[in-house]
């Protein structure tokens, strides 16, 4: 069998996938009424939060955009931080639909700083939103959310948070780090196919969300706020990624949120100090290195292209590469979801066994 | 076996379901482009074009505000041509977008008139683009879409299309008719689940495309078009569905477009022969009545709801009732994508027994 070991989709166990080869029901009928009303408060769990959860069917991206259209409007100053390929996707969102985008940029695969956050708030009283990305897939860097939010909520912004990567899988206590709009995607730590956003909503962004300008239509929040009162989604649903959900958040509440944060900081650990062991350099300082995406520097020696090619062809193993500005120097290993120790093993051992080819 | 018989999503062959609960695979590797370099060409022969054709993750609603955001900016004249709940829907979102939205409303039961379409144009020359529903799912109408499109040509409109649950069942040849944009989505008469919409971009669309100021991300159409150059999508799709289309799209090639079209039109003679059979009226007039969808008008006697309920407990047939000012007043009988005269006969069955205990 192939390991995918990439930021996602992500492999699904087969429990999830026999119930996504479901047959087909009504999505405005009472079984798919239970089905969202189960979920719902089971991500919530997830997301340890009290505030109001839709899944929108789209990709992680739609939910992002779906947190901006919902609470900003066209001139409203907003504060993207970036440190890396989604962090500028975030920005341009926000510049797309209008808004007066401060860009706070830090080099790729470094952190963004909180107290470069404070000090921008305080050159800026106008910015009314702050952007943040949980963790930065393509640097493999998670950053000081914590301290970012509250920074933000000091000064009284709004904290639009994409958490695609790392919801889930990495501790994101929603309500206690006062984050307005949360986001991720099921193809995460969630072990499910791609095809859903899950977005919390808190009571702040909903006071946002009544004045906001910008136009929404398939992704408004008012309109899934109605419908889910029915048991039911605005437009037709991916009802085969919600079958999915059902059966991979029992899974996850069953090991329980500690548990299965605490596996995926182990298999990090593995996975960070498997290359260490190779010679190889992460991509962040360690301390911001994230617990779901190992990016590892390939040496001026390594061919990362084949380096890939010679993983999937010759092991089954399969790994992404760079994006952006990091395309062909960088490689990055997906342990987020349905994963252990021993998949770890196998990816660092095919590693091992193919630098050696793959260097010239 | 429950028959689901709504209008999407509608039941999927087993093939089908198989596919769809395949592990998954990455989304920017070979396989995956494979995937979509297969299903594209053969997308076009089903819409009968040799135009774009992209596949984005989301509802059919979706593919509609993409349509509309492609190709207009803020302040341009869009004539709606509406005789129902998604005709509407259109209207709406182009009015969301600020565009200048003419509306050209029809009563519920019947379709959009092509000479009401050429007064409308000749009246106002600074119109834009018409929007036009293809099959009126809420009513049970198809649209004279060919005239209403040659008419739009013939003041050289762009004519954007809700063909969500008609083509590929219903005869819509895009290039011959001329329609500029066309979306139609997955769990229609493509057998697979929800999750992708499909659409179809002309030369002409492309031209608007180029001006068009309407604010779009995550539905943009050169994003779209630069991935599946590479054989992507530029955000993370819905890949089982892919999985499944594909799978999907070669059982219709295999029956061939014709027969495809015949077999909706017998079956839909055969479900509105059936309720006439019982004294029942078909909500439009029968030479409207479309091919995918037969829509009931209950006698004042018959508890629509009661009669729904009674269908899906007792015989396992899952029908639709009406929707917006037609709810309550109306039953809808979905007849598309995989299904069979065995299968109609069954519901005709089950309604001719629930009826008496349905009626008051």
């Amino acid at each position: 069998m192939q390991q995918l070991r990439i930021p996602g989709p992500t492999p699904c166990p087969p429990e999830v996938l026999k119930a996504i080869g479901r047959q087909m029901i009504n999505h405005r009928g009472k079984e798919f009424a239970e089905i969202i009303r189960d979920i719902t408060p089971k991500l919530k769990e997830m997301f340890q939060t009290k505030n109001d959860i839709f899944l929108l069917t789209g990709s992680g991206t739609g939910g992002m955009e779906a947190a901006v259209v919902n609470t900003l409007s066209p001139g409203d100053k907003v504060l993207a931080t970036s440190c890396g390929f989604f962090g500028d996707r975030f920005a341009e969102i926000g510049e797309v639909y209008g808004a007066e985008v401060k860009r706070l940029n830090f080099e790729w695969g470094k952190p963004v700083d909180p107290d470069a956050v404070r000090q921008a708030l305080k050159a800026d009283s106008g910015i009314k939103a702050v952007l943040v990305t949980h963790n930065e897939t393509s640097t493999g860097v998670t950053n000081d959310l914590k301290s970012i939010s509250a920074i933000a909520n000091e000064f009284d912004k709004l904290v639009l948070v994409d958490a695609i990567s790392g919801l889930g899988s990495i501790d994101l206590p929603v309500d206690a780090w006062q984050c307005d709009v949360v986001v991720t995607a099921s193809q995460k730590g969630w072990m499910v196919p791609p095809g859903l956003a899950m977005v919390s909503v808190s009571e702040k962004a909903w006071q946002a969300h009544a004045k906001a300008k910008m136009p929404r239509y398939y992704w408004d929040f008012t309109s899934a706020k109605n419908y889910l009162e029915k048991g039911q989604t605005p437009t037709t649903p991916a009802v085969s990624v919600f079958f999915g959900l059902a059966v991979a958040l029992d899974m996850m509440l069953a090991e329980g949120l500690q548990n299965i944060f605490a596996r995926h900081a182990k298999l990090a650990g593995l996975a960070r100090n498997g290359a260490k062991s190779m010679g190889l350099t992460l991509v962040p300082e360690e301390r911001y290195a994230s617990n779901t995406i190992t990016a590892i520097r390939a040496s001026d020696k390594l061919n990362v292209a084949k380096l890939l090619q010679l993983l999937e062809n010759e092991h089954g193993v399969v790994l992404a590469g760079g994006q952006g500005s990091l395309s062909g120097k960088i490689f990055r290993i997906g342990h987020l979801g349905w994963i252990g120790e021993k998949d770890i093993k196998q990816v660092l051992d095919a590693i091992t066994k193919v630098i050696p080819q793959a260097s010239s």
